[in-house]
């Protein structure tokens, strides 16, 4: 599976980046992942590979556990979708569905650390590994 | 207000613990705030002031907005509470009321990490201040 976390936002702290250099290298052993960060939608969307499954990450309180991403992710593997692209930042995108982590909001750094841990936990789910930290 | 984070759990990543101090620094201008951590239960409970208000951190679906946590801290405060303990990574101890900001399972160093940027937000909201990032 090949996942990309694109971001409108460029200025994350310092501790945000090392978490999320931290989580990447983890996750290498499980699939493609890549971080992008844009100054605006319309470089955004420019930059969006053309057959990629987006999906959007709002702030809804109908929230998804980690369980539940896993499945999601697993189940689009099945369907022959290949390449997945969560995008951050922006709600005015065409997309092909929408998640939620927390209603809570987040500084956006933060927010791209804790989705990378959350699609490391998700390889880590698929792949019935424990998680320990 | 004093407020302090109890966690079960003392093996953070460094990059945690990076953000913790930046947001520490940032919430000094509010009020105290303090992370202390436990190897288990029992010390944490030693621990516990006994007039402390104790809030639970689970990780519910029926979660909590940024807004809706400054409005807590802020009635908590009108109604003479001044001193509240968030309780992270235990639900077997006697506490006032719980609070969950995400369903996800989140590696405790980080999620300790989001609930004091959370903590942060809810000042800034309390004090009517914008929040750029």
């Amino acid at each position: 599976m090949n996942i990309k976390l694109f971001v409108i936002g460029n200025k994350f702290d310092k501790f945000s980046y090392e978490g999320i250099k931290e989580y990447e290298k983890r996750l290498s052993r499980y699939g493609k992942f890549k971080l992008e960060q844009f100054k605006n939608q319309e470089q955004l969307i420019k930059k969006l590979p053309s057959r990629t499954y987006k999906i959007i990450v709002t702030a809804s309180k109908d929230v998804c556990s980690s369980a539940q991403l896993a499945e999601k992710i697993d189940i689009l593997g099945t369907n022959g979708i290949s390449d997945i692209t969560f995008i951050l930042g922006s709600s005015n995108i065409e997309f092909d569905e929408t998640i939620s982590i927390t209603p809570m909001d987040v500084e956006l750094g933060l927010l791209a650390l804790v989705f990378t841990e959350q699609i490391y936990r998700s390889y880590r789910i698929i792949h019935n590994e424990p998680y320990h930290k």
